[in-house]
């Protein structure tokens, strides 16, 4: 498997290539509209056939890449069940698997941040958590039907229960970190744990939602260009 | 193994975090000065202890951590032999090794960006390039005794030379890429490959050395602080 970690400054935003190397097929997680030039130069340098772009969610603060790269390379879209998005080639629900040779790509629900919401299993060693759980941090609930408890429940029921040494690549981050674990997550992640003197404790639900309710943050700067264009799967960006 | 790419995204520096897991023992590989308390918190958080800081090279647009870490956690600092450093506890020469618990970091003398380089080649599978190999691309030569024709060799008779799948960890990238291969950059960095119709071939040391002259690049922002600084191991600027 080859496994790439690309990074967009603008948006802070990390997009995932995975692909296989014997039948040297592709998947884009998270494609970023700005990067698409730069990522058709790095598929056709590594002699990679993109076959599908998938995204984790309805992104606010950037546009996806996706439209335009299904146009260039007529890979498919894929998108996450129940997503406000009327373009998708395959919306793929919970359990859910999308092969690329011998590698499995297994969906995982993970709704709280927005509506439709999927985090990636990729055989079985890493998780691709889109803005579900982030390095020491999480992505906010505070609009396009986030729901702190609901994020609550995808976070600890779901992805906390993965393996310790589960490796977390994450959607973004805003503070130079690459990569964690489920374990470092489940014990320093100050979003979803309380230290004690003694050790460290999920945090209850009421404690979650009351501290995501308290962030007050600023709207996306591309919020709301982005939300509408990515119903499109980025297509209406094209137009610029 | 832990191995952590760690991104400062003022001077696109990444510095890296490599432990063993067994000993809990760790070395950090062209620490930056803002980025010490993350690192230490990081460190503190993996319950591991710091060993070393090493420098693959005198660095000209960061301050490295080496000072402050050194004093806080006791650490040793590495520096390439001939550097023009009078704060390291240890030069490190061509070949020689850094055993971490069962992990080896093996020094390459790699000068040309400096005149004084090392790249550390870890447990044989991944190469921490410093300036001398950037992905799809390479160090300036025109400061700090550089040498173009010197650079060329350090990376066509040596970097080259390691296993086509081994992973290249560059000291910078300015555009979101995080890891390359040695088998992707013999074919694609532009540096030091030229493209024909039907192949890619090693540049010869004049077009090199040509292009190399002809960059034409402002100076770091940081040069005038950062060089002397650096030469006593990020020392100077604690008093800031």
């Amino acid at each position: 498997m080859l496994f790439r970690q690309l990074f967009d400054r603008e948006s802070s935003t990390y997009s995932y290539l995975i692909a296989d190397t014997q039948t040297k097929t592709a998947i884009l997680v998270d494609s970023v509209l700005e990067q698409v030039e730069q990522e058709l130069k790095l598929l056709q340098e590594l002699n990679l056939t993109l076959k599908f772009c998938l995204e984790t969610h309805i992104h606010a603060d950037h546009i996806t890449g996706t439209s335009k790269l299904r146009e260039i390379t007529g890979c498919k879209g894929i998108v996450p069940a129940n997503a406000a998005a009327n373009c998708a080639d395959r919306f793929i629900r919970d359990g859910e698997i999308i092969k690329l040779g011998k590698i499995e790509i297994q969906a995982i629900e993970t709704c709280g941040h927005t509506d439709s919401h999927m985090a990636y299993l990729v055989n079985q060693d890493r998780v691709l958590t889109g803005d579900a759980l982030l390095i020491r941090g999480c992505g906010r609930t505070d609009f396009q039907n986030g729901d702190a408890s609901q994020l609550y429940d995808s976070v600890t029921k779901k992805l906390f229960t993965l393996a310790d040494d589960t490796l977390v690549y994450p959607a973004h981050d805003y503070r130079g970190q690459t990569v964690s674990t489920i374990g470092e997550e489940k014990q320093w992640n100050p979003r979803f744990v309380q230290q004690t003197k003694s050790e460290a404790i999920i945090r209850d639900r009421l404690s979650f939602i009351e501290l995501m309710n308290n962030l007050n943050l600023a709207n996306p700067k591309k919020m709301m260009e982005a939300i509408p264009a990515n119903e499109g799967c980025g297509k209406v960006a094209m137009a610029n």
